[in-house]
């Protein structure tokens, strides 16, 4: 391992907690756009400007963390949480963009249930990160995360009647290509809110 | 890196072997039901069960890193080892589910030279993993190791064959959709093997 | 952690350099290639021999990370390092072959651009690469990954220009899954460009 010498610490806490309230703000806003069916320039604009947000806040941890010796908490798991807070921004982000680019004006209704539980997953994934601080939330931190672990689940089962459905009436084939690729990258914040939690469940049993 | 204080050491060996062996299960019940061409409640339900139980061991050995201090190789690699073990038998299970999905219930003969494949590849990092603890059975992984990556390469050429035919002969969109997805989760099973032999090969040397 | 006992010090630098060299030489051929508009055989098979010997580096260079004790910057970032610069030959490799498994034999215009930005991307990999030996290039280092980051937005761009055109003007759905693969995985490309930057400046930063 190369030598280093950067003998400050630094408190990377308020920046998860800065970078998971961009993810939530995302969800939000997502969850209504997809209600109110209709994706316009302005709603895609903010969503852009709220992803950008993330980056910075991702780059502000990434770049303390190589300035940085002494962490709360293992390197790796900085870098993991880091990165994978700021997935869920982008890919919360990109969905709106599929849909821009595939021209899909009208909302579904099994799309306007996954928002709804991508929302309470990246609540559940606040939750859980604002928990991590303080040691004596450990039970809000491993409530939070068997909720996102429920909520991965009902997503998997989502995902598979939105595409048995899809598939079941397929008339048109370009549709049918279309919202494929929509609910998988639905399901897929899911997952990496997963992802999230187990970082955070690894990180909690570290410091018992 | 945080500190931790857990001086316990604990032997990883048993439970990857457990962990293996519900992969190996997996490959044996998919391909046993490809073979058989029909995909009963039953058959499903067992492959769940099978998935269930190698999550529980995931589980158990991410919990043991997590606790213990003086690990038998690198934290990284038992972690990558446990993942990726899981990701075999949760991707097999996978397969089955998309079937069920996209109400394919004729299967073809591509995806039963996939499922001997597959058997054959997960039997090979079966055998990788078993010698793994013993130093003096260094040829025995090595030979798996081999056998894993010759697997995958065949796999490749399979999953090109197929999609090859698939599209050559395509009248129905809808159908190629489908078995272009099955086909490519099919030899990404066949990846992750590959993938579990590096991290082997790279613990076997590290310790050599 | 496991005990090791490796006190050699290698130059992996002289590698990294050849493994970039490759994944030049890969963007090179491809972008000739699709200009041409036609894929030979003997394309096909000097493009795998390109592929063959970027593997064989690789393997070098984790086998040498297995074996050394002390190296010029974090074990993690080389093995990362190592696996990014092979992806990238491979899945310039990967195109190739899909257009032969697609049976297509006119590559379009936007592949063409895409081939375009992909070469100059790889380049600005092997700037950045070479220069991370040298303290004093950090200049040049910083640069290239912000060409590689600018490069990889101008991606994203061209595949979401791409789709829209491609699902604008549909009629053939069969055609449509085809080209959506394809370019998707030319703008993937452009993403494990990117990875390698953050990686290069990630240890730049550390060695500051």
């Amino acid at each position: 391992m190369a030598f280093r010498f950067f003998p400050k610490t630094f408190n990377f806490f308020a920046l998860f907690e800065k970078q998971v309230g961009h993810a939530v703000e995302a969800a939000c806003l997502f969850k209504e756009i997809v209600a109110g069916g209709v994706i316009t320039e302005d709603a895609m604009s903010r969503m852009a400007a709220i992803e950008h947000q993330g980056d910075d806040v991702a780059h502000k941890i990434i770049d303390q963390l190589n300035k940085t010796f002494i962490t709360p908490f293992d390197r790796e798991d900085i870098y993991a949480l880091a990165k994978q807070l700021d997935d869920i921004t982008d890919m919360v982000n990109n969905i709106l963009s599929r849909l821009r680019v595939y021209n899909i004006n009208t909302v579904d209704k099994n799309l306007v249930e996954f928002s709804v539980v991508i929302e309470q997953s990246v609540r559940a994934v606040a939750r859980a990160v604002g928990g991590m601080q303080n040691h004596k939330d450990g039970q809000t931190v491993f409530e939070a995360c068997v909720e996102i672990n429920r909520l991965e689940n009902v997503g998997d089962a989502m995902r598979d009647h939105a595409l048995s459905e899809l598939f079941a009436g397929a008339r048109d084939p370009i549709s049918v290509i279309k919202w494929k690729d929509i609910y998988q990258e639905a399901e897929i914040v899911l997952d990496v809110c997963e992802d999230v939690a187990h970082v955070v469940d690894s990180i909690m049993v570290k410091q018992a």
